[in-house]
């Protein structure tokens, strides 16, 4: 089970500590650069007004099974969204604004600058909520 | 970025073409048996109604960039919710029933008998719709 990056996120957050605790609470916009041999797969995604972006958390601790989130008590990770998880998996749901080439512009998303992505999966409100 | 299954799913649905298009469309009860290692990730998780259960599509092909859904015409995968595509996570939002030890019971999974289970999130209604 080895991932392949489909491309990069270009984001204003530069770490950690500038991203938001859900990228939900912002309104910045970040970049999904994705490269040029899986472009064809993005035929059609305009049409969507959210999408699910799935993304590598690449500074993630994959040794711990607890977390604390902000002001809780600690607990296992699998009850949190920390990132510090076994296979650092993030999932945002976005805002689709606009995708001009290769490059999509969406709103919401909290991974930082130089995150890999994973994938991109329409999202639909029937069945993902 | 290579994963590591944390548990695996229990299904009546066994090949791909027993399973639903969708899980939401059925009733069906599966179970995530979590691997014993990972098990204290799982303190806490019981008091939500729903979870995010990522898993990884081990029969998926992963060198095509085209599907078709039923009824639509073709076009990239990436619009598409086809679990043939690069990097094959499948990701289901599943009512949770019960937690007893190691294995969590779950509605709404449409993953296949053997499916190797990645992550656990709880699903937070504010951020994920």
């Amino acid at each position: 089970m080895i991932l392949k990056p489909i491309g990069v996120v270009k984001s204003e957050y530069k770490s950690r500590k500038e991203a938001p605790r859900q990228g939900r609470l912002k309104e910045d916009v970040s970049v999904l650069e994705i490269f040029e041999e899986y472009r064809e797969g993005l035929e059609g995604l305009e049409r969507f007004e959210k999408i699910v972006v799935l993304y590598w958390m690449h500074e993630a601790d994959r040794g711990v099974l607890k977390a604390k989130p902000p002001g809780e008590s600690e607990r296992g990770v699998f009850s949190t969204r920390s990132p510090d998880r076994p296979n650092p998996i993030g999932y945002s749901v976005c805002k689709l604004l606009k995708i001009e080439g290769s490059k999509i512009y969406v709103m919401w998303l909290d991974a930082i600058d130089g995150t890999p992505v994973l994938d991109i999966k329409p999202f639909i409100k029937e069945i993902d909520c």
